[in-house]
């Protein structure tokens, strides 16, 4: 678990809201009011917490962030919207705060509403249990199906001081592109305006969460969060230059290891694999490419198969869009190639690229032979483990 | 198996292209050259058989289709072409017809060449064996991970006479929409031209073949081929009227026995589910909304799980493009109404909704509130058959 960043405090409790019991509220606080920026869900369905924050959001400061797991509290209504300000009401009122300082997030299951009377009672007791240490704990209580807590750091040199960067995540499922995807919170110690920092993390979004997929769904709830406290005492940063840039790294750093815990822990998976195109004619058509690769289902069987069907994947390229001729087409599959202009390179090829299936993380290099431009994506394989995760979630 | 049809014999051989052995190897032949039309894949990436057959079904015009499974010689190169040429011009030697009369049709695993050497020597035989009562092994020698060979017929009323319309097809993976999807063959005795043949079959296509998914993915050999004998003596359907119209709604209802039958077969799946979207503000969304929800693995997990998982079917709606107001949103499953706007109906219409979903058939509909547009989608349940299928499927 990173250390303490400074301005910062967390805390978490069990509120009875998962079925199964275990930590479910959290509560991340500032010591006063911060600069705040959130990336949110674009889906038309948008739980009301999602609804909120996104209000919220808007002035570009904010003192504290309530978070639940157990509930999406989406597709509830107006009850639902009620049961949202009623909560983060009460937490305003404890901290002496105005209530647009605070953030609703919630994750689980859609269309239960939130049970704001078992959160009202406990919040004075959040504030109170609120301390510097308390991450694991916090990282601990937005979990649903996660196999556990995923948490990042990194610093970035500002001005003549160090700002550090830490970062937790929940998310297992519905991971997809162009949505800010799964529910993340990012605190940093670094001095920025409200600006910077919104646009910062829309940077550093696309390079890392639009770039990630589980199985090609997207939530009601997404959120991400990111608060600066301005405790590093740099010179604010208005806009862009060296600090800017290094903040920017930090942040992709911090995204890019959420992410590939989130796809490693993509539910049920076995293996975390990069699918990198090269040669396309465009940038979009490489991310198109990739994208097609990452998300198809027969791809993904056979990751989990660790069987290397090279034709899924030139298959699944040809469908994304991409301009480019079968014949020039080259694959590598951990390194070991195993298509060469369009053609298979044989039974033996193939035994190595198996060998390299079975690695928990490797990379697929697919070169259209069309340009210079290139992509990453992120993925997982599907197997039996994503099937009864999914199918099971509820009952 | 529906009888014959006048003008059509069809054969059977195992030539030991299967690995695991059985028929493999079919003919469709023509008494004489036949009016010809067909839809193809769009993947950028073609099997040798469909560039082929690409070419030749320009000019409207076929004597035979030679058809394989167990290997579906794409990314195969100029051998693979090589193969495809050598083995339907043997066919046509035996014929005595123009090689471009003779269309080449491949199923089975990407990759691997045609193996021209096994084909080659059975093609007379092949040739003395056809029979107009040959379509039941010929059904069964071009099935690949299929649980059982897929057959549909309808008649139509053009002019004074009536024609017959035949249809066989293989597939259940890879099935998606926008692309021809699939193996499939459909002879009629009707009497029409070129022109309205090429038409009709894309309309027909367009209502059902291009509105099913199995798993998102497409490949590189979709074929759909139709021949018309004439031998119906109707007067030749030259253009729009009475007679076109049966036509297509012949066909249309041929194409759409044979998507169910193959849908309902998607690998592993153990439940037929039609996605119904209405009141949607246009066409084009309407399809885009009922094509994301029947495409999402959540819900397909979700419907394997018999899970009345509602908020990830407008979850899934949410993200397509489509758009709606979610507070106006209602839904039912197989009749039961189990969200009324945007707002879940409880555990009792739950549980109602869970009997439902143990059905091997039925439909979702979706409204969406918003207009008068409607689309379906068939699709079927994501479970671990498909899983162990798609992993297991080479090796």
């Amino acid at each position: 678990v990173p250390a303490p960043v400074a301005g910062f405090r967390f805390a978490a409790l069990e509120a009875g809201i998962k079925k199964r019991g275990g930590l479910d509220l959290g509560l991340l606080l500032a010591d006063a009011p911060v600069t705040a920026a959130a990336v949110l869900t674009r889906n038309r369905v948008r739980a009301a917490p999602v609804q909120l924050t996104a209000e919220r959001i808007r002035a570009g400061r904010a003192r504290a962030v309530l978070v639940n797991a157990g509930c999406a509290n989406a597709a509830t209504g107006r009850p639902g919207l009620a049961a949202a300000r009623a909560t983060t009401a009460a937490l305003a009122r404890v901290l002496g705060a105005p209530e647009e300082q605070v953030l609703p997030a919630s994750t689980g299951v859609i269309g239960a509403l939130l049970p704001a009377e078992k959160i009202l009672p406990r919040v004075a007791e959040l504030v109170a249990a609120a301390r510097p240490e308390g991450l694991d704990a916090f990282s601990r209580a937005i979990l649903t199906t996660d196999r556990g807590p995923k948490l990042a750091e990194a610093v970035a040199r500002v001005g003549a001081r160090t700002a550090r960067v830490v970062g937790v995540a929940k998310g297992a499922g519905m991971i997809h592109p162009d949505m800010a995807t799964t529910l993340a919170f990012v605190v940093t110690d670094a001095a920025i305006a409200a600006a910077p920092l919104r646009s910062a993390l829309r940077a550093a979004t696309d390079a890392t969460f639009n770039a990630l997929t589980v199985d090609g769904d997207t939530s009601t709830n997404d959120t991400l969060v990111c608060m600066a406290s301005g405790r590093a005492g740099n010179a604010a940063i208005r806009g862009p230059g060296p600090a800017y840039r290094a903040f920017v790294a930090a942040l992709t750093a911090v995204l890019e290891a959420l992410g590939k815990q989130i796809v490693a822990d993509g539910e049920g998976a076995e293996h975390l694999v990069t699918v990198e195109v090269v040669g396309a004619r465009s940038a979009a058509e490489a991310r198109a490419a990739a994208r097609a690769v990452a998300t198809s289902n027969l791809v993904k069987t056979a990751l989990f198969g660790k069987d290397p069907n090279w034709g899924r994947i030139l298959g699944a390229a040809g469908r994304s869009g991409a301009r480019f001729d079968p014949e020039r087409v080259a694959l590598r599959i951990g390194g070991v190639p195993i298509v060469r202009r369009g053609v298979g390179l044989g039974p033996d090829a193939e035994a190595r690229a198996h060998e390299v299936m079975r690695r928990p993380e490797y990379e697929i290099t697919l070169d259209l032979g069309a340009g210079r431009a290139a992509a990453r994506y992120l993925t997982c394989d599907l197997g039996h483990g994503y099937v009864s995760c999914n199918a099971d979630y509820r009952s």
